[in-house]
């Protein structure tokens, strides 16, 4: 079919697609579908999620009256269609470019997109302050929240559907129910939610007890009246109160099939005339439509490039490349496991993400996936610390930030012995602004009894996760290190202990000092070995932010009129921060540059260009020295 | 009768408690709460939780092996009983006072305080911490958690029961419903708890159900055989499946009475019986036994000094005392309501202690108490301002914590207008390390978008206040303050606006510059009110941590060679460190002494005494500016 004839083609926004026949839907599902295989296989995005909720999309845009009634989806790594169908189609290439559209909803790029999204479980609260909001404002649109049933394990979630429930606000949840987040679902609930679907209970029992009281009508009048009285107690007690979002006062309709579009605009229709909160229990497919996907769900929630006939993934590892942090963490990780039986790892749904798939093979009883739940995670590993294991508590570094309370409330004040590996630190690429951990390092040195460091490298992450976990360490000690590839193919190398709080001298040199934390020490050793001859710098790896090496701080500004940091973090409060501040206590008066992360949400793009729009790629570490030395 | 007559003072630890015969419980109840009145009447305190619970934590000590079997108190304030009966009787007239014992449960204070706390909803997640622990150990005590229908509603405490109801771990949850947190409780769960109470359906239902089935039973072999299948689904699915923590794969058991000890015992003996997570529901009186704590539960959670005869508060506001912060707060933002429509107010679960409470009265409907959910309060205020709605989104300082990934994620990236008003910012006294708001300036000022203010006095709160909600206002906007007297009477002045990012001078001099933020002012004042003819300093009120006033900055480090910051919070990436990241990067170089909180977790004490402690009281202020000008 060529692109002229498509309908999809004829589809600009919303409003062209309520002039199409209901029954044309099922072929626009059908060529939102294929457009979105032959965009993602080319141009890297997330999979699974968008091919699951393809006629949900069509269907909410069909039957509600987009801009103006508000739909906001969450965690928002589902909605390419969503995108597509908004005046987005033609810059679809963009997503997740440079200077393109990113791969989740942004206020800012089109006013389709009425809620940001990027973390989990914050959909049922946005709607509400928006249903609210209409409310006081006697506006009468629609807002509708659509969350997958892995979000729903996080705790806003529940904070929302708690209020939610307890107002009479119009806001309809729909609840994607696909048993999977990006690994597997986790919890009591996933198991609740099956058991729904599958009828194993709740639906079981219903349709038993109606042709029971069939069958008891007929034993005479007094018989009658039971049964009549029965009827109406579960009528109001079972239907109503029977299942967890009616027990928090939302009207539960489903499970239905969330693939059949023309029952799915039918059912949406009708809830539009449905006041207070509902939800809607949708059944759906992650990768729906496309064999591999929906086999291997975890490999193509995010495949990158894919060949759409055979399903092959084209982007291998090449084999002359070193391994990434995150392999020389699950191995290294692993390996300290086998030594320490008192080590345990905990992840909040992101076993593969986090490196994790091995160990939990190898030793599944030591590797709890505690599903969307960072709060959770954190003080579980509390608990678990206060009775002498050694919880490595793995979170991606953004996603930490929604436990900052318990790292400090359950972790820090009370001097536990947790580790938290934060990944994904820094800047962290395509899935932009929401994603990046840039404020762990500023956020972390400002608690007190926290260990915080960051290796250059593999063989360095290696001995802070060895140091991490000897007995005399008896405080918390968060390493934090970026998604990227490693410097150093030979990181296996013997255990050795790391000294906390001591720097690592990388170079020599009396012109210029430079200060590194983490893996921007590998940009100033090619800013450097670019300028040999030209300028003789000591560089520095401090490999701790927080206790920071004062011996060598005192050391360097002694010697150094000139100095520069660099750290892959907001540079308000951060590392550079923290050698300031050492420099004022100790009223030294050298020049510092500090090179990181300036006042604003830096986008999305490549992690190299993002790091060259910030200026602390090695060709803006040359130029900073350069600058400095030229005065 | 005499002391040396009660069983009370027979019990040094629960090894005493046991010894007793089970009616002697009686006594021991009477006399606890007898002891809890008679100290916390004269050594303020929380009382209405604490009187609550005695007959639990009576009970609890009497039939488990503390401190081997695990007993975790959430928040934490209702663990008086619990610390009496610990071996601290003796020093509990020391409760929460400068260098005594705590408020709530620490782990370094008694090997009884299996898991500190002080914020809510953690308990769940440390308790499954620590039966993972026993497990992988081979261990084999009990862990118990204790938590209200207050606390339920966080949803950490959703993530917790998520978790360990997908687990086989041994955990009872005891939930504490009084039906009330600190304010009245409030969201959908409240209803549900009542509605299972109060047999308004499940019981009554299921009641109905037994009382029918025995009847059909007479109608011959075949209604016999239905009734009999019926009975199984009801088995299993009503009374396995029909509330929330059954669905969540707890066993529930309850509601019992919650005060009735000898019952009490009975239960809590057959649940050390029963394997894995079980929930038991206890219904008990906030401030059980003490009728003007019966009757007016929001007053007597921490009523301050009282008459045990008659319940009268005895510490009332003088006539010539300033207003509180926060009552300057409450008045000004129900006179800005007034006048624009567009504002509301949002706390969780806080409505007293933030003031709101006259707000409520005069527009209910503009006032949203979500209830213990500070995650959900920060989204939902954003969802409100994406409407145009100005929500004045209150909370604690240290709760905000709870929230700052919905701060960065939902409202700063972005840029939505919403007004954060942090309370009981920076050293809150009495209840110590956990509640001690000091991270918050270092925090949000790292996020970009966020303008950051802290007002020295009620007036320039009031104008903050005025400013924030003015059109031209197009980002977040944060507002922190203490819990304290405000040093103006007269505060009630015309609204005027505060340009954004200028500083206030309040003092001239030429020996050196003080630049403080927020109610430290105060302190420099009287400090150089000392001073007079001794030193003379140009005072600025700096009012803005971001963005800093940049111009002041340039004329105070072209003329001071001698500068002093202070600030009510952390100095670790602090206001302070805001001032010498801007003299570093505009290659000033004046001697900077940063007065602030040092790199610890301050404990407890009044306000006075911890501001002394820190060195940013009046006289600490004296002696840094004396000590720098010495040299």
């Amino acid at each position: 079919m060529s692109r002229a004839e498509k309908l999809l083609y004829k589809i600009k926004n919303p409003t062209d697609l309520k002039k199409l026949e209901l029954v044309e839907l099922v072929q626009v599902c059908k060529e939102l579908r294929e457009f979105i295989i032959d965009e993602v296989c080319e141009n890297p995005g997330h999979l699974g999620a968008n091919l699951g909720v393809v006629e949900l999309t069509v269907a909410l845009h069909y039957v509600f009256d987009t801009p103006n009634d508000k739909l906001i989806w969450d965690v928002g790594h589902q909605a390419y269609g969503h995108k597509i169908l908004t005046e987005r189609r033609e810059k679809f290439a963009t997503n997740r470019k440079y200077k393109g559209i990113s791969g989740f909803p942004r206020i800012k790029e089109s006013e389709y997109d009425s809620f940001g999204s990027g973390h989990s479980s914050t959909s049922i609260s946005a709607a509400l302050g928006m249903a609210v909001a209409m409310d006081l404002e006697n506006k009468e649109n629609h807002v509708v929240a659509v969350i997958g049933d892995g979000a729903l394990t996080g705790g806003e979630a529940y904070e929302g559907l708690n209020n939610a429930g307890a107002s009479n606000a119009d806001i309809l949840v729909i609840l994607n129910d696909n048993n999977i987040s990006i690994d597997q679902s986790v919890g009591a609930l996933k198991e609740y939610l099956l058991d729904i679907t599958t009828s194993r209970t709740y639906n079981r029992f219903r349709d038993r007890m109606w042709k029971f009281l069939g069958k008891v009508r007929k034993h005479g009048p007094d018989a009658r009246t039971f049964a009549a009285q029965l009827e109406k107690g579960m009528k109001t007690t079972i239907l109503d109160k029977s299942n967890i979002f009616e027990g928090l006062n939302f009207r539960y309709f489903g499970p239905i099939d969330g693939h059949d579009i023309l029952h799915l605009v039918g059912v949406l229709e009708a809830m539009k005339t449905i006041p207070g909160p509902k939800l809607l229990h949708c059944i759906t497919v992650k990768g729906k439509g496309f064999k591999a996907a929906e086999k291997d769900k975890v490999t193509f929630h995010a495949p990158g490039k894919f060949d759409k006939q055979t399903g092959d993934i084209k982007t291998k590892k090449s084999n002359n490349q070193p391994d990434t942090y995150q392999e020389v963490f699950g191995k290294t990780l692993l390996s300290l496991a086998k030594k320490n039986s008192k080590i345990v790892a905990i992840t909040p749904a992101m076993p593969t993400g986090s490196a994790l798939t091995g160990m939990m093979e190898e030793m599944p009883e030591r590797v709890f996936d505690v599903g969307i739940a960072e709060q959770h995670a954190v003080t579980f590993s509390a608990g678990l610390a206060t009775q002498g294991i050694i919880p490595y508590c793995c979170i991606y570094s953004s996603f930490f930030q929604r436990a900052m309370d318990q790292a400090i409330h359950d972790v820090a004040i009370q001097k536990l012995h947790v580790v938290f590996c934060l990944d994904r630190a820094g800047l962290v690429g395509q899935d932009g602004a929401t994603h990046h951990g840039f404020f762990d390092m500023a956020f972390l040195r400002a608690v007190p009894n926290i260990i915080v460091a960051a290796p250059m490298d593999g063989l360095e992450l290696r001995q802070m996760l060895y140091t991490a976990q000897l007995s005399k360490i008896n405080s918390p000690f968060a390493i934090r290190y970026p998604r990227s590839v490693n410097p150093i193919k030979e990181w296996e190398q013997p255990y050795e202990e790391i000294e906390i709080g001591k720097a690592r001298k990388i170079g020599d040199g009396d012109d210029i000092a430079i200060l590194s934390i983490g893996s921007t020490g590998n940009d100033v050793k090619k800013a450097l070995g670019r300028l040999v001859g030209v300028v003789a710098a000591e560089h520095w790896d401090m490999r701790f932010v927080s206790p920071i090496d004062e011996e060598v701080l005192h050391a360097v500004f002694k010697k150094f009129k000139k100095i520069v940091t660099v750290e892959d973090g907001i540079l308000k409060g951060g590392f550079g921060s923290a050698v300031i501040e050492f420099m004022s206590d100790n009223n030294y008066s050298s020049e510092v540059v500090r090179l990181g992360i300036k006042d604003y949400f830096v986008e999305h793009g490549t992690r190299e260009e993002l790091i060259e729009e910030c200026g602390f790629d090695s060709y803006g570490i040359e130029k900073a020295i350069l600058g400095m030395l030229d005065k």
